[in-house]
């Protein structure tokens, strides 16, 4: 049976029909080197962050993108620091990354930041005490082996990177939190149906097919990591589909948490979605003023979801004890 | 994939169907203010960089990407400068700016660049010449009114602003160059035949119809700026197309010069069809070893371009005395 001759793709088909990425075997022993320095009761988090991309060629020239910047998970992947978490950023090349992620995202370019004073480059006296602040931060974080960041570009990247992570925290079981922030692709063109070089536009329109992208979801809450605290999130533009969305995912996934939103307010509410709350999700929302003045919502979802977390880590010691 | 024949969509049509981007006005203002300061014998060049962007969703979460991370254009405007042209530079957002690219397109974040020192934040020694001189020359080019800076995303932001500016240069002629390397998508999606919300992936696989782009190159050789010097590119994948493809576009568009070249060997080679040279284009090339030391081909592509923008000012005003 050929690829697309199915509707959707078996997760596990999906791997033995595309390349990993250059960077597995780096990411395979440092995830490993920095899994294995962590103390034994050390709270982990896999944070992914940005959008996949899609090829419409193998040569590549052009792609599919989801929108997004990556702000929900390089602000999130700080608040899990500050809280003392060790944290994996597994993140799209090119997006925002924590404490860089003032900086990087708008029309200026680094030079900007900078001046010359008696021959030395430095940072402009306006700029200092926040960049000051966020380099301390930074280079503490690395220093004390808090921080791994994992890059990727193309979907697959993206799920091999995924895989290889799962696997190997895996055995930590409950003190690892999964928090899929990305925008992952949801359809794609299988390789071998790929047009080989770059589509020529002289003989008018163009059709493109694309495949449904497996629901690697169910793989990795059953199979990969299950004993782990997973939290995914939901996106919508539709507000009619949000809430039906998010819990049809809990009900087929069975994870522990959807966190969902809509792109227009997602920088000021968001609903967590639970089996316990699927009829009553919890809000978490911060007003207009506090955004402009610079607060950050993810503060206050990362708080509550290592407060539940917290929690699914004492529940699970007690369920220990009693068997 | 298939490939339908349709009719394509009038250039002229395409503005009356699709909003302009939110910096037009700006973006005319400043382009105005910037070419009515420099000296009347001053040559211009309008550098365009990086991929445009198709939405696929009207609110967009998807969209098809053109590969280009803007390394062509922004070391071209660097070379420019540097040979004495006032330079506009029409870049999209996030890809690659003059002087800034070395430190921006890479997994390394501002702050891996900045170190603490006596309290205050200082480049870091092994970067500061470097920096320094990239530093010295932006905010040189920059005081002197000789960089202009106009960001788009989308097709259509860059088709109007390419408009905006060509109809403010126009009456300058033949000291205007156009260099044209930013990788413009060549299918779009109509705003009314768009999805309103994000597309559902339930429901299986995913069919696009998109339809071709406009040439623009056609009205802005005929009746937006028939004066000025004009370079397009053409990349390719399979080498076979090349030639054929940049001789085709220079007979249907009647412009000066086709910059062409491979994806894989871009940094390399480039061939310069023109309609005196359409069968033994000039070929610009530097070794491997050239480019790991650091040389960009841009200059000498930039060299060799000014030279005959040169000429072709000599012989327009040739023509005028004569006529």
């Amino acid at each position: 049976m050929t690829l697309d001759m199915r509707r959707t793709i078996d997760p596990d088909t999906y791997f033995d029909h595309n390349l990993p990425p250059t960077n597995l075997q780096w990411a395979h022993d440092e995830v490993d080197k920095f899994v294995k320095t962590q103390s034994p009761d050390q709270r982990i988090v896999l944070v992914t962050s940005g959008g996949t991309t899609v090829p419409l060629e193998n040569n590549t020239v052009r792609f599919v993108d989801n929108f997004s910047a990556g702000t929900r998970g390089s602000s999130s992947a700080e608040q899990f620091l500050a809280m003392g978490y060790a944290v994996i950023f597994l993140y799209r090349e090119q997006s925002l990354q924590p404490f860089n992620r003032n900086y990087s995202h708008n029309t200026r370019g680094i030079l900007s930041y900078l001046e010359r004073i008696n021959g030395q480059i430095r940072v402009k006296p306006e700029w200092e005490e926040k960049m000051g602040r966020d380099l301390d931060s930074y280079q503490k974080y690395t220093q004390e082996g808090k921080l791994l960041m994992v890059n990727f570009t193309t979907l697959s990247d993206y799920l091999f990177l995924l895989r290889e992570v799962s696997l190997l925290v895996a055995s930590l079981g409950p003190r690892v939190m999964f928090y899929l922030a990305a925008a992952v692709s949801d359809f794609f063109i299988p390789s071998h149906s790929m047009s080989e070089h770059k589509i020529q536009s002289a003989s008018g329109d163009l059709t493109l097919h694309m495949n449904q992208v497996p629901k690697f979801l169910r793989p990795l809450v059953k199979n990969w990591v299950p004993l782990c605290f997973i939290v995914s999130f939901k996106l919508e533009t539709d507000p009619e589909l949000l809430g039906p969305k998010a819990r049809h995912a809990l009900e087929k996934y069975g994870h522990q948490v959807v966190v969902a939103n809509m792109l227009n307010t997602r920088k000021c509410q968001v609903w967590l979605f639970t089996k316990e709350e699927a009829q009553n999700p919890a809000i978490i929302q911060i007003s207009k003023e506090d955004v402009d003045a610079g607060k950050d919502i993810e503060q206050d979802i990362v708080e509550e979801l290592a407060r539940r977390h917290q929690q699914y880590i004492a529940n699970a010691q007690q369920q220990d004890l009693s068997a």
